[in-house]
């Protein structure tokens, strides 16, 4: 079933307004095992008839979200009546409807909201029970040479959501004839990259019949995304599993810090963290993850030199010998942060962010990342090239809390 | 001028990833007085063939974001030789500075990246400092009966973002002949929101001739827009400063860790954080600032209560008196945070994130925030509605913030 979302709507190209209309039906129709094959964003005005043309031409079903109000640029109803060839006509139901929202607000109702009852021949009204706008369902009819059904939906959020569940769902289900075996799984990868897949994997993915793969990159991290029937993603999975086993942080859609949140918490241990060029971004991102007060106790940022002396105890002389961003300060920073916690597993962070401060030993990029536990210390040589301290940041923090999640499973 | 923006990668339109690219290109747009007039969402694969022969027949610009990486479903940069009708042949320094990359990561690069440095004939390679996928850039040619140039960036917006304003913008303003006199600004606001605008300023701003009027509200955080000439401009700034003169935190655009990191620095101050409901946000925002290292010393993440007295030296019996989340707790944070850091100034906070925790009292939500110089103390009491735990650290470190703002002002 081919299915198209128009979001109508100025503030969305201006971008104001982020359009968030899309991803979250993307992730209801998938409940459904149903896919958006084109999401379309037009300005409010004469801009949406082009695109409803367009768009019911070549698809079964076309959403439509805006234009529903009661202004003058509200036109997606008009629209609607003239791609489907029919007259728009007053529902009774509805103006009755509408009266009665705005007795219950004890407001007159202006005479503009009037033509929000208006509805195109043979198509159904949808009832809003959250504000002034009732939707609009066209059943499929002949749209060039394909039958295409059309939902018109208010833009609000907090109308369009529940319409979506409770309207439209059902009748996409019907119509779809939904096959309920179709599903997704996503499985995150750290310290490869989207090529290593398409060198190791792609071609043995490609041979499961019917199993769709797709990558999603971020900053040290890549999604992999498997959808079909449960047998062709679980080979995939396996596949994927052998050949990545240490790199796949989670195959559930964990974030980093869920999994290494979720660990601590099965294991019942405390974590403590002292960050110098993450600034606390490793920290945030815990206590970001819901249970992160129960595993995670103390955070040090020490940015300075005699921060690092100071609070956590790291000898000066490591640091006139080796340099902040060495593996025995980090070491020590890791240790310090240990003993003055008491937790069970403590990580440090120190390395060079830039733009200044790199020499040629230690280039902008430098850092080194340490693990101690009350059995051993251990630390990594990392080198990033530069890609901004944002990156830089969110790199560096995934590299950490990597460390941290190796470190609960050995 | 008529701008089209395509974005590719299935995980938008399964909704997994939201779609920001098309917001933020329509803010960064808008400084040029250029307007988006339809964006597109295609998945993966052959779609972007269809969209971008319908995008380019009617459009003066087509700007395509993803599908340039380096495995099979990465498809724009053939799509475009298809839709261009021209050949991709290699582009030699494209592929040299692909091996750079590679060999800056002291990693061998895989065959596939080599399709990386294809280009369409007669288009330009737009270099890409901070991943492997270059850009490609065709300039203006007849598509359908009107000509039309076309982008290709990549889909991180870490790659997308400052290719776009490197590589595209310069390029868009000449196309377009932009008139130099037209211009943006951006002015900060917090602790109050858009609908004191309206009350307040509104029909004020609305009488001065030729000025455009814009709002952006995020957690804590108003975006007034000005967009004119700069005598327009000029004179809506002055209607807005003299409503809000202390909530506006910045008429040059800057966040509000660049306020405080920039008077930080100006006053040869140093300061000291100490969080514990807000996890590390607070630091992690001050370091995302170049120059902070030069101003921010320590932080002290201190979620349990034995951090706070242990490492911050906060009486035991004033917890057990007051509560941690206490005026009391929050000034004997502060001031251990400045005791400890030997820093000019310190801000404390400490709170109920929720969901759990909250009492009649003390529901979720509340917070105290304190800041300790070495003249004074003080705190000031918030109560925040719980909107998720990412919004709640938002907007508390946002408050805290302003907090030392004020107080640097002061």
């Amino acid at each position: 079933m081919r299915i198209e979302i128009i979001n109508t709507g100025s503030e969305l190209l201006l971008g104001t307004t982020l359009n968030t209309h899309g991803a979250w039906m993307g992730m209801e129709l998938l409940g459904l095992g149903l896919r958006v094959q084109r999401q379309v964003t037009v300005p409010d005005g004469r801009a949406i008839i082009e695109a409803l043309e367009e768009a019911m031409s070549r698809s079964d079903a076309v959403i439509v979200t805006g234009g529903i109000g009661p202004t003058s640029d509200d036109i997606s109803r008009e629209a609607a009546a003239e791609v489907l060839g029919v007259e728009l006509i007053t529902d009774e139901a509805a103006l009755r409807s509408l009266e009665a929202f705005f007795a219950r607000l004890g407001r007159p109702m202006a005479e503009a909201n009037k033509k929000q009852a208006l509805n195109p021949v043979g198509a159904d009204i949808l009832p809003n029970a959250h504000g002034t706008a009732p939707g609009i369902y066209a059943p499929p009819r002949m749209s060039g040479d394909r039958l295409c059904a059309l939902f018109l939906l208010p833009g609000p959020p907090s109308e369009m959501k529940p319409m979506f569940r409770e309207e439209v769902m059902p009748r996409l289900r019907s119509l779809a004839g939904v096959d309920a075996d179709y599903q997704m799984e996503l499985l995150r990868f750290t310290e490869i990259g989207e090529s290593d897949f398409h060198t190791k994997i792609d071609h043995q993915l490609e041979k499961i019949h019917d199993l769709e793969v797709g990558y999603c990159a971020r900053p040290a991290e890549v999604d992999l995304r498997l959808i079909g029937k449960q047998s062709a993603i679980s080979e995939g999975k396996r596949i994927a599993l052998a050949a990545f086993p240490d790199e796949c942080f989670s195959a559930q859609s964990e974030s980093m810090e869920e999994v290494v949140v979720r660990l601590l918490s099965e294991q019942g241990k405390t974590l403590s963290l002292a960050e110098s060029c993450t600034g606390g971004r490793i920290s945030s991102r815990v206590t970001d993850t819901s249970g992160s007060s129960e595993v995670f106790t103390h955070g040090f940022i020490t940015y300075a030199n005699e921060a690092k002396t100071e609070v956590l105890g790291v000898p000066q002389t490591l640091i006139d010998t080796h340099g902040a961003v060495s593996e025995q300060v980090a070491i020590a920073m890791a240790e310090g942060a240990l003993r003055k916690s008491g937790a069970d597993i403590a990580a440090s962070v120190t390395g060079i962010a830039g733009p200044n401060g790199g020499t040629h030993e230690k280039p902008v990029g430098t850092v080194w990342i340490a693990i101690a536990t009350h059995e051993q210390s251990f630390a990594m040589h990392r080198c990033h090239t530069n890609r901004g301290r944002e990156t830089f940041k969110q790199v560096v923090s995934q590299a950490a809390l990597n460390l941290i999640r190796k470190s609960l499973l050995s």
